[in-house]
Formats: structure tokens, sequence, C-alpha cells
């Protein structure tokens, strides 16, 4: 789609300086947009490549206005404004609307609803208008979604769970199933509890390809408004996310975890069970978050990676570390045993 | 579904103290179960919620009896009790049994058999009396899947894999696929070695979403009975789980990898492959296991996370721990030399 | 299928010592083998299992050849001859091609493909020769899938995205999901950016199951020719990773990292974004690369596990390393001060 730059700035707002009716016919990084395309300079590490850039115009900040040898769309916030506007641009036509003929649907649901081929929609579940449910999804009995969702092909919700409000729901996603609970009998095998709580969810969430969220023991799962996970991301039974936090890919949250709003959790990072995380708290990658965190702030537990030949000779020593410790110690007393008076 | 103290206690024991009439009409914890619920006390960290609790009555131990302020029903292993009784509250009524007719069945079933919509049961597939096909499961040819297995939406199974009776398995869960065998040529390419071995599953065993269990390279990748897989874990080719050992989520356990019985794996933790666990281990959450272990018993390697700035402060000095050793033992011998003999 | 050595090495070479006229009947380890089975030895350490084996034949160096107590096929590179005979040996009907009639195409296909029951093939999708999907894989507007591929049941791939020939991809992959990417709103709400690129996978690529590939941002994620990728990987937004690099099971990509050529990755090791490893390099297992590495090497950077009583003890001195440093650094001067000049 082509819009010239006053169309974008009558839609989005920001100050245009340059000529008005440059057409824009895609998006593009500064360092690799070409004629017709828009670009964006919203981290001043990369003021560099703004001089050489051949991009047709570019969103940027207040300060940076003067140094732009192209078009400009001021705003405060230009990666924010970028964010819309590439919304805006890549609109494609709706999904038609209705049931495709191959789909099993076992409910009512409005006629503004798009189910795609191979769906099975249980009995009692409640679709908002608008809802777009793909291929071969699978929506189990009493569920209900939100007006305007977006639900990939292949997602799997489980039966009763609850989805607000303008959800993307990426392929492969499970949202409902069991939490892993179980009690350990005398002769070691386990009996499993049955998991009777669902998965609430709230408005405006996005979660990534085959992503688990599991329902809950006897209360529920929940997940805030705003809430943006990645891919492959395993969320337990019972665990509460408050609204706006965002986790990247391949974390884990442990049951009963309570992990507070406007968080952020790096890739690959880890929350055990049972504890709680103030709001505003940002966990690096790969980092284990083993006991509650209680002040906002970044937390991070990684080890730094070497040639392997080095990582043998230090890490090895970790084994011994309290020995080390009980080293220095004893230096330090025969030092003083010996150290003249001062 | 309400049920009666004495209806409960006379089906799973235990001694009943209390108005053998109350009415209980689900389970909920101590703190938060209100009238007409039954909650239980299995751990004496929680003992304190007892004299406030609102239950209606609580399942705990004989030496918690006397401090019931309510109606109890005295068990020595109250969560074990309690999870008998919500398998036996939760109980739905059994899907219909048959074909829906948009699945695809190439082998013959029992009619005790309820298979979903949309699913595909490939030829020379062997089902138990009982087993339930959740919708758009895919069932490769000579699978055999034993009695009273529920498979939930979404399940695949590779031909010619085995799994034993009584099995729940959860949605997106791929069982059977090829294992991660290579050899690499002397151009750097990469040659499939046919993984031509299968997925043998005991009785008993359950396996959480989207987890992923490989076939055998020659021989059979084997899951022993009453196996508890939690969601997202990858268990590589020509592993063995011993029987009752239970995973939690996002663990992976490499190649060939023998882990014993009756351990606890704890989440994200990994296995590396070509070793063993005995029987009886313990591996804590985030644990990387690259060695054999021989002796029961729990096992950790995690570090600590703290806030970012002390962690750049501690952890730069992990790449320096061998040259820090060696000023340890430089001092030792510098101090030794300068100390007058005793 | 049985074959007589005489008519494999006629198809592989090598050179052959025994009776020609050997029928095998399958492969198996040296340890495992029995009558009619042919085993390799590829690794000098099993060198010990070769003279009791019970193998029929086995394939080795010619450096091993003479302590060979069976017929032997005698080639450079043991394991490579293993992997292509296993691939013919394995070899079964190719699955009837043509479209199921369960299957929804909305796409021209080649006569030669196999479309399994309930897929979905949406509009201007262009497949190759001989492609098989299998049952109920997804495939969106667009998609572009080169001769020879096989697809597994309930692969998804959405809309626009390009593979090679001769993939093999397992069950449960989704190929193309949107890039997690957004940008803050001063409210602490997240605004999505439109993920608009493509991914694009070379020749002779395999993905394992429940493994994630996200779309690119603006321009295409990126999967060389040859590249091996196991279960449960996430590869996140414009990743490149170069020709035949293979990736164990777990692992994690960052956003628009830059992975080089034959590289290898060990499980559930993890690299983070905007940074970019060269040819040849190796990870272990477990290990968190947090930034580029530019020289060709094994990397590591785990912590050893240990009996937990004594993980408490060693790994508690971890917070207070940098502590302990300093005290070594004033136990120096201490003792600099006081010792005699030399």
């Amino acid at each position: 789609m082509t819009r010239r730059l006053d169309e974008i700035v009558a839609r989005f707002g920001g100050d245009l300086r340059g000529d008005e009716s440059i057409a824009i016919t895609g998006l593009a990084s500064l360092e690799t947009a070409t004629a017709g395309q828009l670009s964006f300079l919203a981290n001043s590490k990369y003021r560099g490549q703004l001089a050489a850039t051949r991009a047709a115009a570019v969103i940027l900040s207040p300060e940076m206005a003067d140094q732009c040898p192209v078009a400009a769309i001021v705003t405060p916030h230009p990666y924010l404004y970028f964010a819309h506007l590439s919304q805006w641009l890549a609109e494609g036509p709706r999904p038609l609307t209705g049931i495709h003929p191959s789909a099993v649907v076992e409910s009512d649901i409005p006629t503004s609803v798009s189910v795609g081929p191979q769906v099975w929609i249980g009995p009692d579940v409640v679709l908002g208008e608008n809802v777009v449910i793909g291929a071969q999804c699978r929506i189990g009995a009493g569920v209900r979604i939100g007006a305007d969702c977006q639900l990939y092909p292949g997602v799997t919700v489980y039966a009763s769970c609850r989805i607000g409000c303008r959800a993307i729901i990426h392929s492969g996603v499970v949202i409902g199933a069991d939490g892993f609970g179980f009690a350990r009998a005398p002769d070691g095998k386990w009996v499993k509890i049955a998991q009777t709580g669902r998965v609430v969810i709230g408005d405006d969430v996005e979660i990534g390809a085959n992503t688990t969220i599991d329902r809950g023991a006897l209360e529920d799962t929940i997940i805030g408004d705003g809430v943006k996970l990645d891919n492959q991301i395993q969320v337990a039974h019972n665990v509460h996310i408050g609204a706006n936090t965002a986790m990247a890919g391949c974390t884990g949250v442990a049951g009963s975890a309570i992990i507070g709003a406007g968080c952020t959790v790096g890739g690959a990072a880890n929350i055990l069970g049972h504890l709680s995380l103030a709001d505003g708290v940002n966990v690096s990658s790969g980092t284990l978050v083993g006991k509650s965190i209680t002040v906002p702030g970044t937390y991070t537990g990684t080890v730094p990676f070497m040639a392997h030949a080095d990582w043998l000779k230090n890490f090895s020593r970790l084994r011994h570390l309290d020995a080390l410790a009980d080293r220095i110690r004893a230096l330090e007393k025969r030092l003083t045993a010996i150290e003249p008076e001062k």
C-alpha cells in the first residue's frame, strides 16, 4: 500500500519537514532503506547512519531533526510512531466472514466471525464480534473469546478458558492444559490432582508460537491486560502475570509465581514457583530467579562464556570456591599475626 | 458435583471428625476456602492458616487433627487423599463413543473408543478399550495405544510408536519424530541417519503440552510406567526414563541418557547425552547435568541472581578465577617464607 | 528390507572383506548387533567392542580392518557410510500421490505431490514435484515449497514463507509467526510492530518437532542450505543461520543474531540478539552467548553441578566474589609491606 507523507501525518500526527507529496512504498531501517522507503531513528546509537541514508524520509525526534538530510516526520516518540505506522501499512484485507464448510462448529457464533478450514469449536463457546479463527484451531467447550481476537492456525484452547478482546495468538499455542500437579504415594507413584481452574487472559494480549499456559489447579491462571508473550514460553498453573509485562522467548514461569505489572523478562530466563516479582522488575536473559524480588530494577544471574580451555581452567575452581575463601581468611589471620602493630 | 463428608469417607477412608452430613461443593486452599469447600493441610508450614480457615472441613494428619477448628478428615497422607478426591469431584461425563463423521480413520477400532472431530488415524493402528482421541489428533500407521488413554486435541504420534494404558497426553505433544542424528561429510554437509527405532511408553504416563519425545535411532526410546512429564520437555533419541520419574517443564534430555526410576527433575534443567542417573536422583531446577550421577540425592548447579550492577562486579571475576586461585597460592608461599617458625 | 553385502558395496563403495553373499537384515550397534545385522565402528573409543561383536559384518576404517573378527566393509568414513546406508535400508513405499478428499487445497499443485488428510493449503501456494504434505498441515497463502520436501503432520507455514528443496520438517513446527517486536508507549503499553518480512529457508534443511522460526520484522529471517535444527528450537526475527550449521534441541536464537556457516550449537544453548558468530564456531550445551564471537573454536559457559549441600556452600560465595578479590589484593599489599627486600 502506498501512502503519501501528508496522509501519514494526517493520520498519526508529527511535524512534517520536507516534500509532503513523497509517496512511501514501505518501511526499512536507515541502513537498508532505498528510494520510496520510510525509515526511523529511535536510538541515538544509530545517529551516524542518518547522513548516508537513502530513505525517502525519516521519523525522528526533535533533537535529531536538524541533522536529517531527507524529509522528516518529527515526533517525540519515533519508534512508537513507527510501530503504529507499520500496522497501518501492513493492513491486508480481512478474511472472509462465516464458517468454512469443513469446520465443525457446535456453538452459535456471530456472523462477523471468520472460522477457517477444519476448525473445531465445541459447545457453549462464546465468540465476540470480528473474531478470526485460523485453520484447524480447536476451541473447547465453554470457552469465551472477546471481540477482534485473531487466532492463527492450530491454536488449542481447552474447555472453560477465557480470552479478552483483541488478542493475537500464534500457531501451536496451547491454553488451558492441565497444570503439573501430583501427590506422591508412599510407593513412589504419582497421583494426579485434578486441575479445575481456568486460564483467564485479559485484553490486548499477544502470545507467540508454541507457548503453553496451564490452567490453574483450584483457582485460575491469570494473564493481565496488555501482556506480550513470545514463542515457546511455559506458564505453569496458578501463575499471575501483571498488566503490560513482556516476556521474551523460551522463558519459563513455574507454578504459583506472581509477576508484577510492567515487568520485562529476557529470553530463556526462568522464574521459580511460589515467589513474587514486584512491578517494574526486569529480568535479564538466561537468569534463573530463585527468590522473590521486591524492588524494581534489573536483575541478572548468568555466567560469562569463554574459550573452552579457559572455561575448564576457571570454572573448575567453582567446585572449591568455599575452600578458596577459607584460604583467604586463613591468610588474613596469619598475616595479622606477624604484621608489626601500627 | 456435591458430596457429603460421609460419602467421601465411605469412598476414600480416613477418620471423620465432625458433622458427617456436611455437603462439599468443591475444593480450595485453607486460605481461600469458603463455606461448603473442603480444604487440606499437607505441609506443616501452612499450619498457621488452620485456625482462621473458613473451609467446611479440612483433610489433615493425626498430629494436626486437634487443632482443626472445623470438621476434619484425618488421614496419614492428606495430600494424597486430596489428590484422589480431586479426581472424583472433577469427573465429568465421558465423551461420546464412536467416530466423529469428520474424522479419517483407516483402522478398525473398538466401539468403546471416542474419536473426535477431524482426527486422522492411519492404517494398522490398534487402540485399547475406552480410548479418547481428541479433535485433530494424528495417529500414524502401526501405532498402538492401550486402554483408557486420553489424548487431548492436536497430539501427534508417529508411525509404530507404542503407548501403554491410562496415558494422559496433552495438546501439541509430538511422539516419535526423528532423533537428531547426522554424520558430517568431509565437505561439512550433514548426512541424515535414518531413525528406525520407536518410542515405547509404559502405563500411567502423563505428558504435558508441546512436549516432544523422539524415536530411537536403531533401538527404542523408552518411557517407564508412571512417568510424569510436564510441558515443553524435549526427550531425545534412545533416552530411557525409569518408572515414576517426574520432570518439570522446559527440561531437556539429550540422546542416549539413561535416567533412573523415582527421579525428579526440576524445571528448565538439562541432562546431557550418553550419561546415566541413578534411581532416586533429584536434579534442581535450572541445573545442567554434564556427567553421570551414581548416588541418589539432590544435585544443583545454578548461579544466584543479583542486582545487575552487583552482577557485573562479581561475575566478571569468573573470567579470572583461576588467576585468583594462583594469587592465593602465591600469597601462601610468600607468607610461609617470612613467618617465624613455630 | 534384506540386502546382501555385495549389493551394499555395489551401491555405496568400500572395500568388502569376507563373504559377499551375507544377507543384512538391519543395522545395530557393535554391542547389540545379532546375526544378520550390520554394525559400524566410527569412534576408536568403541574399538574394544569389536572383538566380541556378534554382528554379521562391520563398517570400519582401514586402520581397524585387521582387527575385525567378522566380515567388513572398509571405508575411510565409516559413520558417513553408515548414514547413507541407513537411509537406503529405511526406505519405505512413497505415500500415495494426489490430494486426500478431506484436504482443503486452494492452489494448483503438481500431480506428483501427496497431500494428506485434513490438510489446508491456502491460495497462491507453489509446491515443487514430489512434495509430501502430512495430515493436518496448514500452508498459508503465497508459500513456496521446493521439490522433494517432506512435511510431517501438523506443520504450520505462515503466508509468503519460502522453503527450498528436500526439506524434512517435523510435526508441530511453526514457520513464519510474527517476530516479537513492540514499541513501548509512555503509559507502559506495548504497541505491535507489524512483522512484514518472511522466513526464507534454503535446500536440504531439517527442522525438528515443535521448533519455531519467526518471520522478519522488515527484512527476512534466513536459514541457509543444509542447516539442521533439532526439536523445540526458537529462532527469532531477522536471524541468519549460515549453511550447514547444526543446532541441538531447546536452543534459542534471539533477534537479528547472525550465525556463521558450519557452526554447531549444543542443546539448550542460547544466543542473544544483535550479535554475530563466525563460521566454524562451536557453542557448548547450556552456554549463553552474550557477545559476538569472531574466532572459530569451541566456547563454553556453564557451571558444574554438585551435591546440593556443596552447592550451597560454594555458590553462595559468588555473591561476594568481588569482595574476595579485593581481600586478595589487600593481602598482597600488606605482605609486600612487611616482606624483606630482595
